[in-house]
Order: structure tokens, then sequence, then C-alpha cells
């Protein structure tokens, strides 16, 4: 059993942009040769968040509709009043999403279903370089 | 250090059916032999959800109630103009909540509080099938 | 590879309190001796949950009037209605936002960004004595 551990990088238009990063995961998971184990992304930043999602136009509009519905970007948040970020609405997104997904891998093949991409999404209020951080565990 | 990777077999009725499944994930560990270490609990599919939640009726109506109200069945979805599937509240839902789980386990158990259950969420619009994953790292 | 598990005690308000437990998770961490791997912080029970934020009083009060307006205090709940509990909302808000989180750690340090900490939401309808489950697998 042994521990790797590898970063992507992303460069995203931020304002709740959807990146499929399924590909770049699997070559990580590649890189690693371990054939059987868990891969986690995982966030280090508090304004984005990863899911899995069918990864579509529709769907991507759907999901920021939601989230635009659900947490809105224009109304007052405390974070903005204080720290005059404008971003506050990102914040509290990212942390009702969470930060972490894990993914069983078998075989060398993440067991994701047929129509299930890996996002990751920005939610930002603007264009920023991401790096995030790919870690498998197995054998 | 060991992996091991089971699956489990569910019949569901769709339409945000709650199904406990801590039983049948505490059988999958029992099979494994492991002592210690993490259960991950993954939906391979974009219409699922896994989480825990102390299982009982009023809850089970609560939840369903508060998925209606945050993310609506009857509304328009680019997903389902797209489709014509129906179920793009389904699609957002699972998103939002996430495919995967990861609970500790010591001694052979679970460490899930005295009122927690594992639960499956079916969000799609029609009764399903569903093998679900179940993958223990441990010793 | 190793597992360790450990426990940290946390005194909570309840009522939607929100703890930064990063340093406590640190320390368990640095206790176990491992290098690298992935640190699981689970909550056994089913009134709250844990997540990262960045931790400050602004982001601490947008999080709570998020989740006032998504899941509120107020409205009638089947779960208050059966058991009398009043903490119904308690419940549905550590439904949604899970019970888990994973975060990987290199050479001892979890890779958490500059502005991000691990917190434990207390949703529960009074002050709480909790016991969290850390484990940490690695080498």
């Amino acid at each position: 059993m042994a521990v790797e551990t590898r970063t992507i990088a992303l460069r995203t238009r931020g304002h709740c942009d959807v990146l499929d990063i399924t590909e770049q995961v699997q070559n990580a998971l590649l890189d690693t040769g371990l054939q059987n184990g868990l891969v986690m992304v995982f966030v280090p930043g508090s304004t984005g968040s990863v899911t899995t999602v069918e990864y579509e136009p529709g769907l991507e509009a759907d999901l920021k509709t939601a989230l635009d519905r659900l947490v809105p970007v224009g109304i007052p948040y405390q974070h903005d009043h204080r720290w005059a970020d404008g971003n506050g609405h990102a914040h509290v997104r990212s942390a009702l999403m969470g930060p972490s997904l894990t993914v069983p891998f078998v075989r060398g093949k993440m067991t994701l279903g047929t129509w299930q991409q890996i996002v990751f999404l920005d939610f930002d209020n603007c264009s920023r370089s991401r790096e995030l951080v790919i870690q498998v565990l197995g054998e």
C-alpha cells in the first residue's frame, strides 16, 4: 500500500465556472501506477468545490442557476462588508458544497458511472489560476 | 494495510427515495475481515447521493420537503430542455449533495452515532436498480 | 502504511455554532507521527457537520444567515411533530452538508490553503459536548 500525491493546474474564468477535470485526475492516477484504492481530489482554497455531475452544457447552466438562487451574488454578506472582497457568496457556496471528493478505483480505473464526470467549480468573482491536490492511496 | 472493494445492489422507488443502507455497508465491511480503517460508499451515477441521517419517517419526509424547496421538481431545467429526461432536478441535487461518503471503523465497527444511519438518496424520476461501490482501506 | 484513530473533544453553544478545529486536527495528526496520507474528520452524530471555510467573523455570520434561509428554524418539521425535539432543522442541515471531511497531508502538514480552516458546525438547538473522530491513513 502506498500514498502518492500529485497536483493539477487549472485556469478558470471564475463566476461559477464548471470545469470537467476527469481526464486530468485519471492521468494523475495512471501516473502513480497503482491499481486499487481511492483517489482524493482536494481544493486548497475557500472559494471552490469539487463534485461529480453529468457534464453537458444544460446541467452546467442548471447548476449555476441553482447556486444563484440558493446563495445569491447580489445580497449583503458580512464578509464583503468587512473585507470588501465582493466574494462572500463564493465562500459560502464552497463551505456548503465542500472542498473534497473521494472516488474508488479498481484495476487502474475510477468507478465512475458512464454519465458522471468530476468537476471543479470556481465560485470566485474573477478568473483564477488554481492548483488542486490529487492524492492516491492504494496498491 | 489492504484495499477491498465490494458492491451492494439496491432497488429504489426514485423520486427522492431514502434508503437505510447501514446494515449492507456493515456486512460488506465484515466480509473484508479488516479491523481498522475507512469505509467509502460511492454512487457510480449522477442522480443519487449518499449521506447520514437519523433514519425515521419524520426526517425522511423533512429531507424530501427541504430538497423540493431548494431544488424544485417543476421548474425549468436546461438539461430537460436539451435531453427531455425530465430529471434535471435529480442531477442538480446529486451534484450539490455529492456521490461519496467516508466513515472510519475501529475493531470492525463503524464509528457512527447511535442515531445516525447511512442513507442512499435516489433523486431520479423513476424506480431504479442501483449498484453502489463499497471500498474499505484498512488493516 | 498505518491507520491511527484519535478523538477530539469540543464544547459547543449549538444553534449553528461554527468552531475552528484546524489546530486540534493538526495536533492529532502530529501525534500519529505519519508523514504522508489522508486525515479524515468524522462527526458521530446527526446534527452537526464538518467542512472548510475562511474562518473570520464575517463568514461565520454569513454561513449562519445562509443556513437560516435555506433550512429555516421556525418552519414545521415532521421530526419535531413526532419526537418533539425541536431540532428537525439541525438534522436536515447535517444530512445536506454531510458528516465527513477528508484532507491530504504531505510531510506532516495538511495541504490546506492559506485562508482555509477546518470547522465543525453544531446545528443542534442546545449547547453540546461533542467528540469527533480523527482518522489518519498514511506512512
